[in-house]
């Protein structure tokens, strides 16, 4: 905290709220103002953000600020009415995802879509299990809380989930370069797949995040993801392509992040970028699948495509476009990756650099022969050096050690230059001290 | 529809939306613009909004949004950095409540709201079952879907769910004038939690909607909430007061409707009018509670408690201040309440009025003896005659046979006048076709 108002605001804040808040760095940030890919704090310190992907569009965008002002001013309903955005909304991103992904539902947060789309398979297959990679997160509520495993005591998960290792090729059981490690790790999602079956649970569907965000932000090998799919399908059960992270052009090659694996999901689900802060979220999947839905159980969601969520996604999109934000992932992510891979030929502490577009994790390691990760305490002490240079970046990955780089997508080459300069000069006075914190459940750090 | 655009955007619709979304109207309703009580169709027609408690401070407040783009232009990130306004909120919500409840969580929705709370009840309890009314609604999500009997087949009721009769004094089966009806309603919930308990479950909470909103617009007989609330703790339950229909003034005599029945709840939800149609809403209990829950399982939620979103929340809070809202529900809805009352001596169609403050349902017979509620498609038509005639009215209850008016807070003497001249006009011709309509899951018509 940087003074007593801090001091009192702090406080306060413990006492209104409810423990299981979290605040990052251990004299937390304070910030009053934003633009684009800069944040104020209290005493008007910039800070460059490298981490929040949920302004996607870069903070206070002005398009933004005036569509929601518009429509806010003009009406805010329900989807019981008609009204032109949500059916505009819908009609635009089913065009731009693959196959006969065309029946979208609107909800508000990445936990409502996620929720919905497992709702959406048990009910389609008939089926009750489903698989997620250790520690993934896919949101909070009692459902999708389940699969976020690192929320809960490992002893409370529920029979009917299967957790499989993420395809970690840097620090997982099977490493690149050893032969056939995407067949490998897919081999562990048939396994699971086998074990639900055994249980009586079968599989309703398998969630996967194709930036592997909580999984330390991973690059999944050559064969893995189709045959991950094909299996699924096989034993009856549904992909869900959680979006939430890699949609939106975080990963640069594509707008979509199964469109990097050519998979085509049977249940997409949209959560964060979709509207630069707003509360907006999707779930898009095939006519058939939701045609079968619909005669099983009620849905509507209050808020969820109303007119002026609608109207703020649109104008995402628009700015995506307009911008070139996905042309820019790519080629600011490219410098990005490139110079993060220059600092590791010189800082023993950088085990890997893994990631593409504006989405990269820095695994940290004490020993780059064991590839022993850094300590909790020690990844935290980094960011928050960073913090103190005016770089926000998080931390991340199964064992809290892999720096988190996820900017806003109006993240340019100056950026990246100034993240690499700050990260470089950290980097040449931090020293290792280990150290054994514990972290709390689900903490990020 | 009322020409060929909107049958276009009918069909687009149609394509775009998954089938679970529904219309009211069997003509929709094509809104474009809304301002205070009013709404206006893609014609310039004109409606009085006797229906929406969302824009709970009325249709396009300016001070809503101003403040939502006031603060979007100036800042929208999450709780894990320091901000004032979700503070403030917090602080402010805790005042209004009454004993110990002044922890607060803030989510994006209502279902977030419920789904949160029976989390917490059913950690911190160690108990598993969960009471409702018949045909409560409490939300979408996996979990409070289940709560939500309406909203799929009764053969697919979980074991863990006690489903009991709402206290429907003109209608169940204890009604005034008998003697001792708010015991023998209470009574059914004591069977209720016996019967968890022989199933194993016991009981982690009810939740208690105090405006019974879906059952009809209920007031409770004397004695029923509290010998409820004693008897769900002294097995070992938390009391839920859902607040995202009876609260922000709704009831008329209180802030908050668990406040007419001088009930203090272990947890409150908050939803819909919170934000007047921003997607904000709010889980409250004890610290005591709230520690409880800390350490058995993380919870955190990208968008709610952002700064917009508390903004946005406490500028509503304030325009109920000053433009003194909860006087206003109680004065006008007592007007309102009277000339029900009055059309329902001239109309036999009219065998109940029920409700409080802004919040009434006008149970419809076919039949003022048998009280034999009218058809669905009755229902429907009157719904339809009233929109045709520009009020905006729904239906709702256990058989769809109630008229629920429920207005924007800013609802004056004027507006009811209007909205009685239109309903005595239209049930001045209207006549009962009866039918067999077979009415949707969860479809409110």
């Amino acid at each position: 905290m940087t003074d007593d108002a801090d001091a009192e605001l702090l406080r306060r804040r413990a006492a209104a709220l409810a423990p299981s808040y979290q605040l990052f760095y251990d004299e937390p940030v304070h910030l009053v103002r934003g633009e684009g890919v800069w944040l104020y704090d209290a005493d008007g310190k910039r800070y460059l953000d490298c981490y929040n992907n949920v302004p996607s569009v870069g903070h206070a965008h002005p398009r933004i600020v005036a569509a929601l002002a518009e429509q806010t001013g003009l009406l805010n309903t329900h989807t019981r009415y008609l009204h032109q955005h949500v059916v505009e909304l819908a009609e635009r991103l089913a065009a731009s995802l693959p196959g006969d992904l065309a029946s979208c539902y609107f909800v508000c947060t990445g936990t409502e879509a996620n929720d919905l789309a497992v709702q959406i398979a048990r009910v389609v297959t008939g089926n009750h299990g489903v698989v997620v990679t250790e520690r993934a997160y896919h949101g909070n509520s009692d459902l999708v809380g389940k699969l976020s495993t690192d929320s809960y005591p490992e002893s409370e998960r529920p029979d009917w989930l299967g957790v499989v290792e993420p395809p970690n090729t840097y620090r997982g059981p099977f490493r690149t370069p050893e032969p056939e490690v995407g067949a490998r790790y897919a081999e562990l999602v048939g396994d699971s797949l086998a074990e639900l079956d055994a249980r009586g649970h079968g599989v309703a569907a398998m969630l996967i995040d194709t930036s592997w965000d909580s999984n330390g932000v991973l690059i999944a090998p050559d064969g893995y993801v189709d045959r991950v799919a094909s299996s699924v399908r096989a034993a009856g059960g549904l992909v869900i392509a959680d979006e939430v992270q890699a949609g939106y052009c975080r990963l640069g090659r594509n707008f979509w992040g199964h469109a990097n694996y050519d998979l085509v999901p049977d249940i997409v689900t949209i959560g964060k970028p979709m509207g630069a802060g707003h509360p907006v979220a999707a779930v898009v999947t095939t006519p058939e699948i939701a045609a079968q839905f619909a005669g099983r159980r009620n849905y509507f969601n209050t808020f969820g495509g109303n007119p002026v969520s609608a109207a703020v996604a649109l104008t995402v999109l628009d700015v995506i476009a307009d911008e070139q934000l996905l042309a820019n992932s790519a080629a600011t992510g490219a410098l990005l990756g490139a110079g993060l891979a220059e600092l590791a030929s010189r800082h023993d502490v950088i085990g890997n650099v893994q990631g593409s577009g504006l989405f990269w994790g820095v695994d940290l390691v004490a020993d780059r022969t064991t590839r022993e990760p850094v300590s909790y305490a020690d990844a935290k002490r980094l960011a928050s050096a960073l913090r103190n240079r005016g770089v926000l970046a998080g931390v991340t990955g199964r064992y809290t050690n892999v720096l988190k780089l996820r900017p806003p997508l109006v993240f340019h080459s100056e950026h990246v230059d100034l993240l690499l300069e700050t990260l470089d000069a950290v980097l040449a006075t931090f020293e290792l001290r280990g150290g054994d914190d514990v972290r709390a459940l689900g903490a990020e750090w």
